[in-house]
């Protein structure tokens, strides 16, 4: 069997959910965390997609991950949010922090939750975008392993520190903008050494802090930011948000998310909620209609996010096509017995 | 006289006052206006320092300034104000907002003031920096007139748009990351146009779209973001939270910081404050000792925002040096009569 198994949005929610029960963990655990994978896979990020699956069942049966996590949410302050993920998945605690924040940023003007013992947040713009589906403005700042260096330094020590922001529209679904700090993500260069091929300059370091085009130096040494010693800051910024700012572990500190060898990563991400409508005094929408008709005014120009509404809709009627290897793999883990 | 003068901060202050007061400011916008500029000058921005006065005077003579204005505060919900600039200079409105989330963002662990009717921000990571000084996080997003085009347009729409980041560390002045999201600053492709040089390719590109080397064709086009899409994207991001967020222009739609024609830019800004002790439960400085002890230990690695505490010391002790025209030129304000 080598070609790709096309799976309804339903038929692959209910396997990945099996997989992870089957690896152990609670009911709320793998339901709301597979919804997170097919809906990153459905948006078409299928790197924080069904790809996951295997590393996170890896996660559940070592105990790196709990399984059993039940977040914890606690009011430090009338606008200000800590919670607890637990050293369970990331999504079911990045839930209750759009839930609890959709409740507190209407009444405050802004709030803000901090998640910490936590895990891969997965597609940043997904929990935005929940915001924003509230009428709120999402800002979600995340870290993640090492993988880029100081500027001036040689070894990673940053995580490409993903950032998304979404805004609600007069009509439809949210602006919604999601990246990483680095040039690409390292998959890219994985793909490269796979094919035998190189890869431009300007994506990563070698482990002297030299310039390569050749990935397995480029995997032995750092990714490199957008923009340079720009976007080295902006990667410090969104460490020290997210993991300074919830008590969490710096890039530098964080076991992989790819293995369940070792302790948990215990990532951290803050979230920022803010009612345009009051901040604007009720100006937001007639404001962001302008904008749209400028936008909208040159047909070269395309609304960031815009891709993830075409491929979601594509999966809601055609459902997704998974690769044949990761579709065994599924099925023997949710087979399997924890 | 073709030999910069050396002034004191404390006679740069006197002369930039006493020149905005001569363009008809009040005491009160010529004096916090005359801090500012003097001290973005000390730090070592010149681009946001003395140079600036005589549009400063330019746009306060011809009213597109309202030199009499005095910033209001407006709080529109328990952890958010707005701040009516009153189409004055920016920095009365600024440093309003700081007083004012200094007060609230301890209570309630985050909170915000949005300006609108604004001006020119100047050295962001100022602003920044005030909050950090007072034990919070403060982030500074501000628009400025349309310089980068939509991520596959042609014609400049957003501004470059910059952003501050400051973070209180365990003893000593805060780490401040301060960047527009343009690769360059337009003035240096104004110094290549006067020293009759071409530009690297991936600075700018001409009317059309395209790549260009010849500054002129780079001042007629648009100025490139950081990362490509990614940058655009960010560009985009601080659009809309400085002035959609708080009824303001955006930066298509800004009349110009360098002269006194037309109506006023109204630009926006946005000023969010964080408690990180609140929010992290206590463990933030501990988190940041770490983070620095980890940084530190490479010789060749410098934190961001550095060398501006160099630039000021040396400026404190031996005063600026500003060029010979210029001098003139604030001398020929200050003695003129609005």
């Amino acid at each position: 069997m080598t070609e790709p198994v096309r799976l309804s949005l339903d038929a692959a929610q209910d396997l990945v959910a099996r997989a992870l029960l089957a690896a152990g963990c609670s009911p709320d655990q793998a339901a709301i965390t597979a919804r997170a994978l097919v809906a990153a896979e459905a948006d078409g990020q299928a790197g924080h997609g069904l790809s996951r699956v295997p590393s996170y069942a890896a996660q559940a049966k070592s105990g790196k991950v709990n399984g059993h996590a039940v977040p914890h949410a606690q009011s430090v302050s009338p606008a200000a949010l800590r919670i607890d993920a637990g050293y369970g998945f990331a999504y079911p605690a990045l839930d209750l922090a759009v839930t609890k924040l959709v409740q507190l940023a209407p009444t405050m003007g802004i709030a803000s939750a901090t998640l910490y013992r936590s895990h891969h947040f997965g597609q940043a713009g997904a929990h935005a975008e929940k915001l924003a589906d509230a009428g709120l403005i999402g800002l979600v700042f995340g870290n993640s392993p090492k993988a880029i260096a100081f500027w001036g330094g040689q070894a990673p020590m940053l995580g490409t520190n993903p950032v998304a922001f979404a805004a609600p529209l007069p009509e439809g679904p949210p602006l919604v903008i999601d990246f990483a700090v680095s040039v690409v993500a390292r998959g890219k260069i994985n793909a490269a050494k796979q094919a035998g091929e190189t890869i431009p300059e300007g994506w990563a370091l070698d482990r002297d802090g030299q310039p390569t085009t050749d990935p397995d130096a480029a995997l032995a040494g750092s990714m490199l930011p957008i923009g340079g010693a720009k976007g080295a800051a902006l990667a410090m910024m969104i460490e020290i948000l997210a993991a300074a700012l919830s008590g969490s572990h710096f890039g530098f500190e964080a076991s992989s998310l790819f293995d369940g060898e070792g302790p948990p990563p215990d990532l951290g991400q803050t979230l920022v909620a803010i009612d345009p409508m009051r901040l604007s005094a009720g100006a937001y929408q007639d404001r962001m209609a302008v904008f749209l008709a400028v936008l909208g005014a040159d047909a070269d120009v395309r609304l960031p996010g815009s891709r993830r509404l075409i491929n979601r809709q594509r999966a809601a009627e055609n459902g997704l096509l998974v690769p044949a290897a990761l579709y065994q793999s599924l099925q023997e883990l949710a087979a399997s017995t924890a």
